[in-house]
This record gives C-alpha cells, sequence and structure tokens, in this order.
C-alpha cells in the first residue's frame, strides 16, 4: 500500500507529541505511536526514569498497548511511528512483533540499530526514515542543552 | 570476582525452575534470574502468549524486577542467569542496564545475540556459556517435540 507523505507527517506529528510529553516529564524525548488501518491501536513515550526500567522506551510502550488494543502479538498490518531511529532492544522487539512498516524521524548515529545493520529487523519490514526529522531531532537537541 | 562453577550451576537451577513455570503454561521454556550480592533481586520466565506481548521475554520480566527490587535502573553489580542464550532485544535490554554478568545455559544458533556479534552487550559485560546447557536445551526440545 502506497502511503502518503502527508499521512506519515499526520502520524508522526502524534509520535512528537508524545515526545514532548517525556520531555516535560524530564524523559530523553521519544515518542511513538502504532497505527493500523487508519485508526492509532497503541502509543507511548519513553518513561525511562519515571518507571526506573531501562526497557520502557516508546516503542515498547507502543507495541505492548497495540498487541493488546488488537488482541494478537503480531503486527504485521501496522506502522510504527517513532521520533528517534530505534535502538537495538527496540528493534529485537518490531522483529518478533514482525511489524509491516516503521517510520521515524531522527537518525541515531550512536545508539540507532542501523549502526548494526537492517538484519535486525523482519526481513518483511519496510522502513522509511527522516519524516519531520529536523522537529524530531530539535526535542532531543533542547533536552540535552538543559542538562548541561 | 571469581564465581565457583557451582554458584553458577545452583542459580542456573533457579532459572530452569523458572523455565519449568512457563512450559506448564505452554509457553516457551525461558528462565532468568538476577542476582546480586548473593540475593535473587529478579526474576521471570516467558510470558509472550500469556500476556499476547512479544516483549515479554524472561530476561525483560527480571530486568525490570531487579531494577524495582534496587531501587535503580543500572544492574552493574548484577548477574543474570537465563536458560537460553539472549534474543537481539534481551541483549539491547541487558546493554542499557550495563548488567556485570551473563550467565546462560543453552545457545541459539537462529535468534541468539551472538550471531549478530558481541559488540550488542555493553563494553563491560562479561559473559558465561553452557551452564546446565544439556538440562536447559533438553526442556526446549521437549516443548517443541509437543508441538508437532
Amino acid at each position: 500500500m502506497e502511503v502518503s507523505r502527508e499521512t506519515d507527517e499526520k502520524y508522526m506529528r502524534l509520535a512528537i507529541k508524545e515526545a514532548q510529553e517525556a520531555f516535560d516529564s524530564q524523559e530523553v524525548p521519544v515518542g511513538a505511536v502504532i497505527v493500523s488501518g487508519g485508526r492509532v491501536v497503541g502509543r507511548g513515550h519513553n518513561l525511562v526514569e519515571t518507571l526506573v526500567d531501562v526497557t520502557a522506551h516508546a516503542e515498547i510502550q507502543a507495541i505492548t498497548a497495540a498487541a493488546s488494543t488488537l488482541g494478537g502479538k503480531y503486527l504485521t498490518d501496522c506502522t510504527l511511528y517513532v521520533t528517534v531511529e530505534p535502538c537495538v532492544m527496540c528493534a529485537g522487539a518490531l522483529a518478533w512483533s514482525q511489524i509491516g512498516r516503521i517510520v521515524y524521524g531522527a537518525s541515531d548515529a550512536k545508539r540507532g540499530y542501523s549502526r548494526i545493520g537492517a538484519s535486525l529487523l523482519h526481513p518483511r519490514t519496510k522502513v522509511t526514515s527522516g519524516v519531520l526529522a529536523e522537529e524530531c531531532e530539535m526535542l532531543m537537541v533542547d533536552f540535552f542543552a538543559k542538562l548541561r
């Protein structure tokens, strides 16, 4: 299925809204939504500090929520929108979920899965990067500038 | 710190007990415990089917439980005992936790993180493999034989 840039940007804006919530809670600002058939079936933002749990990334929350909404563990017909390139842990989780498509905003040269190689994902998962990348990146830059 | 084979086997038996619980719940039989200062601070077994959640691996449960017990997200002074070699997702989670040591039983040629390379883990994490490997492996073999 062809998805327009407008549609991708619409859902990325919802992911950015999630990231803003993380930012406002003094969390590294990453947000995610999962969409299936034009409906948001899961969302989440980074809660690592709040939950004292390194596994509480935005993507993990969104995957768990989407599976709960859909009543099944496989997300083959879903698209994940996430503001920052997923890390290795999240790429591994997305592989298990067999998610249909991943759309991310900013790249993460240090922690992103693609420094390891696309083989971390499920072979049928499609990836689009750079959607509203500047906006996603600015949240991260602002956050880490505040910490200094 | 030097840890004896007897100590490793003692804790691996607790992980196997967790794996047996997974087995009894028709879950892929993987179990894990996390030990700090001679005390079990987290445990878990695979709950993917029960929770309808691909992220509900034994290691993820154990990491979350240990951080909760210890009141901090880093597990630098902890050892994870897990019956089967961690997957990419769990290796990524273990990297974020900066866990001190990983001890696993059976290798997993298809899904284990080491097919990708040890670089998935934190550089200071030590790894020991093959502890009670046959016993850990047999649970998996029995489980998949039952499915056929």
